[in-house]
C-alpha cells in the first residue's frame, strides 16, 4: 500500500498523465479504415479495417462468405458489393479482437490495384459505418490497447522507414523490445530508490533513515552510468537512423564526380539486381557496411575551390559543416606534393574526419606516387579501378565507428528518447547534489518524480494526449 | 469424328499455335517472387510467391508456424529470418494448389512497407530457390492454367489501371468473363457453320451439297452483324478506357484558365474526401458521369487566337484534330455578336462536337445575353458560379453519347480485340463473298479457319507464345 501511494502521489494532479493500465481496453473502438499499401497502380492493394464494428462492417459489402461465422486468421474469396454493382473481386482476410494487430477485431481486404476502386471500397466502407483512420492510428490502438509500449509503437515507424541493414536492425531490435527492456530495469531499479524514500518519508515524524545515504547516492549513480551511455549512444544511433552526410572536396579536376560515380554504380548493381524492388534512389547515397553515407552537393565548394588555399571561405566551410565526413581529392597529375601538404594542414584543422586520396596514380611516376605516400594517413588511388574502390569503402567504414552498434549494445535512434533521457540525466543529477546537500525527503521525492516520469514518458507508461498525438501523426496512414 | 480432323486442319503446320487444353497445367511450376504493392513507404508490402515449392520456400525463412502442415486460406504471424537474423516481423498467407490465384501454391507474405525490408525478404527467397517473376506472370500462370481465358486476364490489367467508374465497370464485366461469353458464342456459331463444310468435304467425291447455300449465307451475315456492333462500340470502348481528349478554346481573357479550374476545382474536392486515398491527381483529368475527360494544353490555341478568325492555322488545327470534345467559350463583355457568330460558322465546320459558352454573363447587359442566346447551341454563363457549373458539367455529358455503354451491351474496350475482331470480319466477308462466287469448300474453308483463329486469339483458345509475351509484358510486376 505504501507503494502505490507513493505513485499516486507521482501524478501532478493538475496534468493530464494516465496510467497504461487505468486506460479501458476499448476506449477507442469505433471501427477506422485507411489504405495500408502506398498509393499508385499495382497488383494488388490492402485496406485495413479495425475496431468493434469491422468484421460487422465489412460482412455488410462482402459476398462470397458470412464473415461473422468464419475463424479468424483465415481468408475468404469474394466480391466487394454496393448493393447489386460489383466494384471488386477480393480476398478478405479476418483478425479476431485478441489476435490482431490493434488488438480489436480487424480486416485486411486485398483488392486489385486501381486507387479508383480503393477508394470506392474504402467510401463504401465510411457509409456503411466506418471512419477514415488518422495517420498511425492502428499502431495507437495497438499501444493503447496494451499489444506493445510506446518506444516499440515508435519502431514501427521507424522500421517501415528504414533504408539500410543498421537502420533496419536497430528498428527491428528496438520493436521486438530491447531497448524498451534495459529503460524498464533502469526504472525498476530508480523505483526501488523511490521506494526506501519513500519509506522514510511514511515515518518522517519519527525521522528514522531507512538507507544509508551513500549506498543511495550509488545506487543514482549507477543508474546515470547506464543512461549517459545510451545518451552517447545517440551519436552512432542518429548515423545509423539518419545516414551519414559526406562531402567529396578537391580542386577541379581531382576527379569527384568519377569518385562518387563509382561508388553510386557499384550500389545502383546491387540494388537492381532486384528488379521492381528498386526503392526510389536516393540520388547520391550509398550504402556500406549496413550505414547510409549521403553525399551533399558541394557544386558550392567547387566554385570556391581556389580559395580553400586561401583557407577558410565562409561558404565553404558551411558545406564542410553540415558533413560528418569528407572525402578528400588530390589530382597526383597536377598537384605538387607542397601544396597537397598545405592543404592536409587545413584538413587536419577542421573538426570533421577525412579521407585524403591521391588520385590518378595510373597517370603519374611512381615517385611522386612514393612522395605522396609518404604523407601519413593518405591513399594513392585510381578512381577507375574496381580493387581501390573495394579499399576506399573500407577506408570510409574505418572512419565511422559503428563497433558500439555491432557488438549488440543497445543504441538510441529517437530524438525524443535521447532528450527525455537527458531529461532523466538532470533529475537524477538533481537527486545526487541534493543528497551530497542533505535536503529533505519532500524535494528529493520530487526529483525522483521528475526522473521516473521522463523514463514513463519514453515506454509509454507515463503519457499525454499531446505526446501521442505527436508521435502517431508522424506515421503514414494505414499503419 | 469428322469434327475432329477438321479442327487439326485448322492448324497450319508452321506456326506454333497451341490448343490450351493441351498443355499441361504446371508447365511453368517454378516458383516465383515479386513485390505485389506499390514501391514505397507505406504501413505494408505485399510479397507473392507462385509455384510448387512456393510453400516450402517460404517455410525455409518463416519461423512461427510450420507453412506445410497449414491449411489453405489461413494466415500465420511469424519472423522472417536469415538463418538467426530476424529481417521482420510478417504475417503470411497460405494458398493451396488449386485454390489460388494462378492455380499453384502460392504464398503472400505482408510484412512492414519498406523497400529495404522488401528487397531483403525477396532476395532470401530467391536464394532459397524462388525466382523473380516476370511482369504479369502470376495472371500469366492463371490464364495458362486455365483460371481464366486471355480477354479476362487482359481485363485484370485494365481494373488495375481503371481510373473512372466507366472504365472500372467495363474491365470488371470483362474480368468476369462477359466479353469472353459473347466471343465463345460467336466462334461456336461459326464452328457449327465450319462443321457442316466440313461434312462436306469429307463426300466432296460424291458432290453433295448438305446445306442449303443461302441458309450458310444468312448464317455468316448473322455473325458479321454481331462483330460489326462489337468493332463499333470501340469507339465508346476507346472513351471509356482512355477518357475524351478535351480542348478549351477561345479568345486571351475570355475566361478559359477560369473554367478549367473551376472544373478541376470540383473534381479535387470530391476525389480529396477519401484523405490518404487520393489518387496521383492527373493535372487537368475530370471524371464527369464515370467518364474522364484529359483536357489537352491548348497554350499552342491560345497564342493564336487571332488566326482563328481568319479560319485554319495547321498548328491550331492539329490542336483540335487531337480532341473529341471542344469547349468554346466566347467573352460576352467583350466580343460582338458578329464576331462571335464568325467563329461559330467557323466552329460547326469542324468535325469535333463543341460546346459554344457565352462566359462573364453576370458582367454584360441582359439585352446582350439575349443576342448570344438566339444563336442556337449555345449557353451563357459565369464560370464563376457554382450552378452554372453543373449545367456546364451536365451539357459535357450530353454530348458524349454513352448510353450504348449504360445500357448494359457489350463494348470492346482493347485495341487487340478490335483487331482481331476487324480480322475476323474481312475472313467472313471473304467466306461471303466466296459462297456468292460459289468457290470450293476447301478454298471456302480456309477463310472459316482464318475467321475461327482471329476470334481465338481473343479469348487465347488460340495463342502463340509472342502473343502471350506481347500482352503480359504490358503487366505490372507482382500480377
Amino acid at each position: 500500500m505504501i507503494k502505490r501511494s507513493f505513485f499516486f502521489r507521482l501524478l501532478t494532479p493538475d496534468s493530464h498523465l494516465h496510467y497504461l493500465c487505468a486506460m479501458p481496453i476499448h476506449e477507442h473502438s469505433d471501427t477506422i479504415v485507411a489504405l495500408a499499401t502506398p498509393q499508385g497502380v499495382s497488383a494488388i492493394a490492402v485496406i485495413r479495417l479495425s475496431g468493434s464494428e469491422a468484421i460487422d462492417i465489412s460482412n455488410k459489402v462482402f459476398h462470397g462468405a458470412d464473415l461473422e461465422k468464419k475463424a479468424g486468421h483465415t481468408i475468404h474469396f469474394g466480391t466487394i458489393r454496393d448493393n447489386d454493382k460489383v466494384i471488386d473481386e477480393v480476398l478478405v482476410s479476418i483478425f479476431k479482437e485478441g489476435k490482431s494487430y490493434t488488438t480489436e477485431n480487424s480486416i485486411e481486404i486485398s483488392c486489385h490495384g486501381s486507387m479508383y476502386i480503393v477508394k470506392q471500397i474504402v467510401m463504401l466502407l465510411i457509409h456503411h459505418g466506418a471512419r477514415l483512420a488518422h495517420p498511425g492510428e492502428f499502431t495507437q490502438r495497438a499501444f493503447l490497447n496494451g499489444q506493445f509500449d510506446l518506444a516499440q509503437a515508435e519502431a514501427v515507424a521507424d522500421l517501415i522507414h528504414s533504408d539500410s541493414e543498421a537502420s533496419r536492425r536497430a528498428a527491428m531490435d528496438q520493436m521486438r523490445g530491447g531497448f524498451s527492456k534495459e529503460i524498464k530495469m533502469l526504472r525498476e531499479e530508480l523505483i526501488h530508490f523511490a521506494s526506501m524514500i519513500e519509506l522514510e518519508l511514511d515515518f518522517s515524524e519519527e525521522d528514522v533513515e531507512f538507507a544509508n545515504r551513500d549506498e543511495l547516492k550509488s545506487l543514482v549513480n549507477n543508474i546515470l552510468v547506464k543512461i549517459t551511455l545510451l545518451i552517447n549512444s545517440f551519436e552512432i544511433g542518429n548515423v545509423i537512423k539518419n545516414g551519414i552526410p559526406t562531402v567529396i572536396a578537391g580542386k577541379p579536376n581531382a576527379g569527384k564526380s568519377t569518385l562518387l560515380n563509382a561508388l553510386l554504380k557499384e550500389e545502383r548493381a546491387i540494388v537492381s539486381e532486384i528488379a521492381g524492388t528498386t526503392r526510389d534512389t536516393i540520388e547520391d547515397e550509398i550504402n556500406l557496411g549496413g550505414i547510409a553515407f549521403r553525399f551533399i552537393d558541394t557544386a558550392g565548394l567547387r566554385e570556391t575551390t581556389d580559395e580553400i588555399e586561401a583557407i577558410g571561405v565562409e561558404r565553404t566551410h558551411q558545406k564542410l559543416q553540415e558533413a560528418s565526413l569528407i572525402l578528400f581529392l588530390f589530382d597526383l597529375v597536377n598537384e605538387p606534393i607542397d601544396s597537397i601538404k598545405r592543404e592536409l594542414e587545413w584538413l587536419e584543422s577542421q573538426p570533421v574526419p577525412y579521407l585524403a586520396l591521391g588520385n590518378k596514380v595510373d597517370k603519374v611516376e611512381k615517385n611522386h606516387v612514393k612522395a605522396f605516400e609518404e604523407i601519413p594517413h593518405t591513399m594513392a588511388i585510381s578512381a577507375l579501378s574496381a580493387n581501390d574502390l573495394i579499399k576506399i569503402e573500407e577506408a570510409i567504414l574505418k572512419k565511422v565507428n559503428i563497433g558500439e552498434f555491432n557488438t549488440g549494445s543497445t543504441v538510441v535512434t529517437n530524438l525524443r528518447h535521447q532528450q527525455e533521457l537527458i531529461n532523466t540525466e538532470h533529475a537524477l543529477q538533481n537527486v545526487i547534489s541534493g543528497l551530497d546537500k542533505g535536503i529533505s525527503n519532500d524535494l528529493l521525492a520530487m526529483d525522483i518524480r521528475q526522473a521516473l516520469h521522463h523514463l514513463g514518458e519514453i515506454t509509454g507508461t507515463i503519457t499525454t494526449d499531446d505526446l501521442l498525438e505527436t508521435i502517431f501523426s508522424k506515421f503514414c496512414i494505414g499503419k
